[in-house]
């Protein structure tokens, strides 16, 4: 996607060497950091200078490149099992972290004596992971794109844009593409998001520099644009499908649902098939990670709220499939039902 | 109410001065200031030292009490006439405002010739309406304190609290009340209300200090903690209400009120029936104030969205009186429609 009118992907291999966006100085700071070693690499997943589900993939593939380049002849093969091991390290629950070191390590398994092959190899590996990433999410761009008409207005939840993913987006990738290739009219309602504000920070930074007419609001002032009929559908991404269709997404996304459904807005998410753990029957299989309640109490390190009193702070919730209307994928926009996503054949993503 | 253990009004007359808390330096500071002229009172409520309806009437009773104590015995009654002016210059829109400074002004009337005996009277209207507001708050709280039960978690919204008042509150009194008067165990999860965050700041500082165990949520979090089962009833208070029972209130409220009825949650509005205005058939006819977008967009001054990026900053939203199972008044609890409120003759207020 753009940022000042030049195309930019969230994570890309240059001369040997990984760049990526520094994400923790938006919207505040551009900046592109560049790191030769594996190891500075693992510390950027670790203190989110990159992250989201696709990004973390496309960049754990490449530290895994990087790796490689750096391994010794001498000792190649136990290097780089170190290598998976600290990059896995960094964010334990993040699948695509492991489908990305996976694929890198198991590419190289069969040039365990030819380190300058299996540099290649991993490299190629890397690209392609990122690649695939990309591809994916302009594919959910495509698909989603037929569900807007002209002159909607999109309200969507916290950020599942291109700065999540290696580019284009899950629920942020239809608007672009529906804008860029189609040159429909769009206008983005982007929640802020309490508390992390990715909606105010990473959204609508992105909607800015690629020229998508937004407004922040807050969540809770969505609703009542929805009374006033001001809102046409809703967008938002996914941290987890389960195998019914149920969806766990930022906190609020259940009440955003519940309230489009009151309005007769249709809701839609939208995420690569690799968001749908078939291990989860149901949205009560999916783990709800509860944070520090200081992400409530204070923003930006300053106290917001009364000294002694505390605060709630689950960080997701689940919708249930009955609310959701389709859940846009790279292979089409699919009904979320067992039924439908059985029919993916996917396999669980260990 | 209760501050550092001591009882407190928002707003008091001691000695020939008046007395008000610093409510703008809340919750970081609690102060007391102290006025010897009427032009600081009404710049108190105009730089909303003072705020909410009840307090403001207080604040402008005593306003014109202290007027009259410094008007000179000659040009007593122009002085008088004068200082009317002013206070009910300082916030044009509020009702109660207007309500205290003609209360009082029409009780001296009958001693334009004797000020001294005028100033007694003036003292003494202004001690009326403070004690009336107080009253009917307590009031309040006694009828709504009926609908909770021990064990009780209750949500609530921006801040109806003593502090709005000059004493009780309005959707905070009946949770006082059962607390203080009735021994009743209650929870309460407080919005925070974006964007002034008046829940996080006020209602956690007010019940903090009452003993009120209590938790603060983001806006869009009440929703999942009604689906997880975890609120029992929800309070609100209102701006105005329209003769037919729909409610304006502070943005959110119609979320709330929405996602209430979405889980079966009975949803409460608590104020005087001096906030009914007759004069509106319906919520539609309730002017909503939008507000400067840098309220959502920056926090205690300090910028937390994209540069560049706008916000919307609809300050109130209107809840139909179908979702709302009742009106807490000083009257008893009324069903919100037309005919009950019909049945309360109340007056238009000029």
């Amino acid at each position: 996607m753009i940022v000042n009118g030049k195309h930019y992907r969230t994570v890309w291999w240059q001369a040997n060497k990984v760049k990526m966006i520094e994400q923790n100085m938006l919207p505040n700071r551009f900046k592109i950091v560049t790191y030769t070693k594996y190891k500075q690499v693992c510390n950027a997943i670790y203190t989110m200078v990159t992250r989201g589900a696709g990004a973390i993939g496309g960049t754990a593939g490449y530290g895994m490149a990087l790796a490689a380049v750096n391994a010794p002849d001498k000792n190649f093969y136990k290097f780089m099992q170190k290598a998976k091991k600290d990059i896995e390290a960094t964010r334990p629950t993040a699948q695509n972290l492991f489908y990305a070191t996976n694929l890198v390590f198991e590419a190289i398994k069969d040039y365990k004596n030819d380190p300058k092959k299996a540099r290649e190899v991993a490299l190629e590996v890397a690209e392609d992971i990122a690649q695939e990433d990309s591809d994916s999410c302009e594919r959910i761009g495509r698909h989603g794109s037929k569900l807007i008409k002209s002159g909607y207005n999109i309200s969507t939840h916290c950020n599942a844009g291109w700065l999540a993913f290696v580019d284009w987006g899950s629920a942020l990738s239809p608007i672009y593409w529906a804008k860029m290739k189609q040159k429909k009219k769009v206008f983005v309602y982007a929640d802020e998001t309490r508390p992390r504000l990715q909606g105010a920070k990473l959204t609508a930074w992105e909607l800015f520099h690629n020229k998508i007419p937004h407004k922040i609001v807050c969540d809770n002032t969505t609703g009542a644009l929805m009374q006033r009929g001001l809102i046409d559908m809703c967008i938002v991404g996914s941290d987890r499908i389960a195998r019914n269709g149920d969806v766990a997404n930022k906190i609020g996304t259940y009440t955003l649902a519940t309230m489009a459904k009151a309005h007769g807005v249709p809701f839609y998410v939208a995420a690569p098939t690799s968001t749908i753990d078939i291990t989860c029957k149901s949205g009560k299989d999916i783990p709800i990670e509860e944070r520090d309640e200081k992400e409530v109490l204070e923003i930006d390190g300053i106290r917001i709220a009364n000294h002694g009193s505390h605060a709630v702070n689950i960080a997701f919730d689940v919708t249930p499939a009955k609310l959701v209307a389709g859940i846009i994928t790279e292979q089409g926009i699919i009904k979320p039902s067992w039924k439908k996503i059985q029919a993916l054949n996917l396999q669980p993503v260990s």
